[in-house]
């Protein structure tokens, strides 16, 4: 998506190899224009799934998953990080691991908002390592919805998520792919690697 | 606004006299359909005050937010739960007790996204005792930045949060305001009590 890689070229800022910090339009302040457009994207990519419900996690994901809601026209869940699986009653839940962070949390939904009829559009903000997307794939599939695809605004494909999830038979959908993040650079897939205007 | 009222009395729970769970279409699973009335309803009330930027606070804000920024074609920048105060820098920072939960969460905004030309549209999807707006315009305050209004999605007016913001100069725009919920029933401001369809 151009829009968003020339946004990423823009505001994003390279903390380190592994970092991209693009807390000036997606995960701090949002651009609400962008999230439009972003929703917009995913709706058109998912367009003949049959998608009934959208799944994503507090709280990036919330402004491109209710964006992408508006424009399919279904209800979005999302997940909340809990300290304990205490009080879980009614919640289907998971594990996920933040290798960054180095914490675990469990995420849940209640049951109420997810049943076996669905076919869920998971959304993400970032794939990394794809802890987070399989924590709701290990969710949803609790309720014995479907996963019906994967759509991540963000993808950093030199860590090894997307692959892991595409190999094992999801539709994964990402809107910025970045091969790089070398020498204070953002190189996209398929593309050489160019300067970061900062 | 009339569509809102209408979805609280079909679909809120009432779980005591205090407690309203609407959670079947505001904070856990989102009607993203409702969000964008929500946010053109904002966006029209506060049309006049040359808003600059909307604040809000994680999770359930974000969503009532970003669709008003939408309307508005301003920027949404929301506040982040944090458990200490380490690493502060560049962060504006403010305390928020919750007396529902007892616990006194830090949330914070960074420095970049607030300025003291803004002026600023709170949004946040409950009142109650308008500790979570204080929080937010004290953050605002300490920017230099102007609190233009405060626009919240469902009040609970017959707790004081309402009435301590007007007192303290801010024009409050609440879409939803109950006067009561007792006997399970909510009750709106000016009407008289009505059975909640559940």
């Amino acid at each position: 998506m151009k829009l968003l890689e020339q946004r990423i070229k823009k505001d994003g800022k390279v903390l380190s190899n592994q970092v991209l910090k693009v807390d000036s339009f997606l995960n701090h302040q949002v651009d609400p224009q962008l999230m439009m457009e972003i929703g917009k994207e995913f709706s058109k990519r998912f367009a003949d799934e049959g998608i009934t419900k959208i799944v994503t996690i507090e709280s990036s994901g919330i402004a491109p998953a209710v964006m992408t809601g508006l424009y399919m026209n279904v209800p979005v869940v999302f997940a909340r990080k809990r300290k304990s699986l205490t009080l879980s009653e009614g919640l289907l839940t998971a594990s996920v691991h933040s290798f960054t962070k180095n914490v675990t949390n469990e995420i849940s939904v209640s049951q109420n908002y997810l049943n076996k009829e669905d076919k869920v559009l998971i959304i993400d903000d970032f794939l990394a390592n794809g802890q987070a997307a399989l924590g709701l794939i290990h969710i949803v599939q609790q309720s014995g919805a479907q996963v019906a695809g994967i759509g991540i605004v963000i993808e950093k494909s030199f860590q090894d998520g997307a692959e892991m999830l595409e190999k094992l038979g999801y539709r994964v959908e990402s809107l910025a792919r970045i091969s790089s993040l070398e020498n204070g650079k953002v190189t996209f897939k398929g593309q050489k690697a160019e300067e970061l205007v900062s």
